[in-house]
């Protein structure tokens, strides 16, 4: 007997090829009356499909593209190693690219997906990105996105973050619990969402604790450590001179502690800090450095894990699929009373 | 006229499309008098290669795999930007593939490179893996492979490296200009040609100072950073005291830092500390690391840089372009005298 194909299927019940083929994959363009009557066929026939050639159609690169800003970070660098341990388990290729927090980069990027390079994205986007336009249009072609730590609010697909807000709170109100009156905050962006929560949450601990929040108490930094350590010490020589500061970013503690080391002011003495960090070496800094010390394998892992479940599952909603895992915060010297 | 293809040419010199085709790409497989016949006849013809037909047959997916034992260092972050900003010029994406130390990962990322899935490989082995045959077979399948950081020494193809002997060296003899006489050396392999010459840079240095080097003060420690903290503090309990420590890879710092911390060993009074890190934290450690700091950036650069060159020009002799870019030995409070 000859090899039952797609065709001999379509021969037997005088349907076109694309139809039988869209009736196997259960494609919503094809009745289900239809659907039966060539899935009972195929099951009679014992037809199986090509796997090469279901491959090509579908397009099924068996790759997955990672969007981070940087690895430099320890965080993106541990998240990393989550993504990579379900991704290997599952048989997906792992593509990492770079948008070095441009914009325009981001934007590069995804356009090139647009060509079904890769099978799904997962995504922390760019400090710089303020609209969602280029994720859109992804998400228009049918590739599933997860959004992880840094997530585009408006769009509707699953989000897996820490308890940004939260943790905020958490580290402003460990501040004031040491006597701290007057605390600044470091942030990276205006637009990103995570920036935003982290900053909601100081404002709200400040609040509940009758301590006015200035405008001024809020610092942008950039990228240019230089720039940054230059901001940090001019914010140290406010005439209400700051006594404590949260660094809603792994990367502004160095230059925190080498401003305050130039303009001789000691931490914890003078000045609390508390740094959004997964750095091991955060134990042993001069001094020790409290911390909020965000879940980043765990998080690369469920992410990895529910944008796998969506390649392997047509149906999957995403939507519903959004995460919160909570962060520590761990006290070391650097808030000692 | 009809277009001029690789069948017009095959009909009119009588030779296989096989043989047009591998004379028209310039391969060794074929004679320097055929070669010639082909490439006359395509030029009279104004031949035009097609662009998609000749990609779908070289396989170019402008796609370069960057094989790695892991992001968490800093060496690895700093490299893998030079290596994108290399490759986001010249076209070419980047694929990222973590080994995390395993030579068995390592063969199978390999073996899948096998399916033309990339065009050319940036390396740097796990510190597991012992023979080259993983290598080998790539090569044979003429994959270009460029080493950078960790290289296999019996691989005939460029490798990027710093000055490991000559930087392990210099490290070495500052210790023992600042009155170190009994000093141990982290390693992270027994087979790692980086790890050896770090080793051999150590031995000569205080070969040429008369020291005795016995094997216990050379301590090989793994991934696991709880078995390296203990493995550091047996260390620092021999009966005659280290006085002097030189780490070859930047994750132990934290181990280090910790164990003397535990047995109340001073760093620098008691014991004297030096490095291999790019770790930007290292100048506000408790107290400020002395480093050997290597040209990660440069080394992701230059390496890409050459893969590149080797994937444009078929002939590009990978062998002549292996490049040492050398390391700065940066004095902190660790070592001061």
């Amino acid at each position: 007997m000859d090899k039952v194909t797609i065709k001999t299927l379509s021969k037997d019940l005088g349907f076109s090829i694309a139809t039988i083929s869209k009736a196997l994959r259960n494609s919503h363009d094809i009745s289900a009356e239809t659907k039966q009557k060539v899935q009972d066929l195929a099951k009679k026939l014992n037809y199986i499909p090509n796997p090469y050639a279901s491959s090509l159609r579908r397009r099924k690169s068996k790759t997955i593209a990672v969007v981070l800003p940087e690895v430099a970070d320890s965080f993106f660098a541990e998240a990393l190693n989550g993504i990579e341990s379900v991704a290997q388990i599952n048989g997906y290729h792992v593509l990492v690219y770079l948008t070095q927090e441009s914009f325009l980069k981001e934007k590069e990027i995804l356009k090139n997906f647009q060509s079904g390079r890769v099978d799904g994205i997962l995504m922390s986007i760019s400090s710089e990105t303020t609209n969602n336009f280029h994720i859109q249009e992804l998400r228009n072609n049918g590739i599933p996105i997860v959004f992880f730590d840094r997530v585009c609010e408006d769009v509707d697909t699953a989000k897996i973050t820490t308890d940004d807000f939260e943790s905020s709170y958490k580290a402003t109100q460990h501040l004031i619990e040491c006597g701290c009156k007057q605390i600044i905050l470091l942030s990276i962006s205006k637009s990103l969402s995570i920036s935003n929560k982290r900053m909601e949450g100081y404002m709200a601990a400040l609040k509940n604790h009758h301590i006015l929040c200035c405008d001024s108490n809020i610092i942008y930094c950039s990228n240019d450590d230089t720039n940054n350590f230059e901001l940090i010490k001019k914010a140290m020589q406010y005439k209400d001179r700051p006594d404590g500061i949260i660094s809603t970013v792994e990367k502004f503690t160095t230059s925190i502690y080498l401003a305050c080391k130039e303009l001789n002011i000691a931490i914890p003495q003078d000045v609390k800090v508390v740094c959004f960090s997964n750095m091991a070496a955060a134990s042993i800094l001069n001094p020790s450095l409290t911390t909020i010390t965000q879940p980043a394998f765990e998080i690369g892992k469920c992410a990895t894990t529910i944008l796998c479940k969506a390649l392997e599952k047509p149906n999957f909603n995403l939507k519903n699929e959004s995460l919160i895992i909570p962060s520590s915060l761990i006290v070391r010297e650097s808030t000692v009373c």
